[in-house]
């Protein structure tokens, strides 16, 4: 890992930065004939995963249910934002997070262990972040495609030229037990003063 | 419940009412830019609850995906179209199916057990049918609003005057299971000739 990146010099996102991504994502939204209330467009989750990228490695979310059994969310990308490599491993006596991402607006990448894909990836990887992505099975989502994603499989997405919107339909969401293969990654996003 | 309704007397749908159903489901959808695939479009569940009086007690569904732990739907309903009332009781040692409703487009009126609302209900109830619903908690849900109804908890809803499109995000879906008050119903819609 390159060291410029390196946990210590990390850069927090700014307040600014946050609200920002917020308007830009509840635009999209907006534009996709998605609605929201005016409390979840206040809240939606900007994720940078702790590396201060944000245009290049981050998510923007919309939760709208995560109980014991249940989860719904909208997943929004910015053209090219990817969501980095990580898994969601076994926990209190159950597999895992089993998801399923169906294509609302745009397009996404998705890229899950297994059979490499000849001539993958066609999404542009980060240049200083190669080590950390390791699988290279494609599946390509259009708008009205889905695709299931298993438990504790490494798995990470990247929107096309004009991003995405995801629905992502699943079990219990634990995003602290995330396993990254990005060990600089913490998943909770870190606010700076300003 | 009126003769005239008995099961022995009962029309069921033609393939040909089936198709209409279908098809102003799709555009519904489409008009609120919910993209389908061709064959999500072809496949529309068409729900008349063996009563084949679809436009009064009926409902059109597109299931995304129904594994054993998650379940995601979208439910057309047409305008003042009612499902009737039922609950999901327990199975295979879970407590039944939890189910969330959030409403993307039209308006839904939700009505489940409970402290009954005052001046319930503002949905249009099926004149040969009351004694078919004894669930009064009302609720009502605009583009962007959503609910959670528990397991095993009575449970009927209608649309608006301008029909309703509703996320359904759940556990299992196992319809074949759900108990209905009118012992008339069947979940699984029959053909008949034509």
């Amino acid at each position: 890992m390159p060291d410029e990146y390196a946990p210590a010099d990390r850069i927090m996102l700014t307040p600014q930065q946050i609200t920002e991504a917020r308007a830009r994502a509840a635009a999209s939204l907006s534009a996709a004939g998605i609605a929201l209330t005016s409390a979840e467009r206040d809240s939606i989750e900007v994720a940078d995963f702790g590396l201060s990228r944000l245009d290049e490695l981050g998510l923007q979310l919309v939760v709208y249910l995560n109980t014991e059994r249940v989860c719904a969310k909208e997943l929004v990308l910015f053209p090219h934002q990817t969501c980095p490599e990580h898994r969601h491993p076994p926990f209190d006596g159950t597999p895992g997070k089993e998801e399923t991402f169906r294509c609302r607006a745009g397009l996404v990448y998705i890229y899950t262990e297994g059979e490499p894909t000849h001539g993958a990836p066609a999404a542009r990887l980060p240049e200083h972040d190669r080590d950390a992505f390791t699988a290279w099975h494609e599946t390509v989502l259009r708008p009205g495609e889905q695709y299931t994603i298993q438990p504790n499989t490494l798995h990470w997405f990247q929107a096309g030229d004009r991003g995405a919107i995801v629905s992502e339909f699943s079990t219990q969401s634990r995003d602290e037990l995330d396993v990254f293969t990005d060990p600089r990654i913490e998943r909770t996003t870190k606010l700076a003063d300003g």
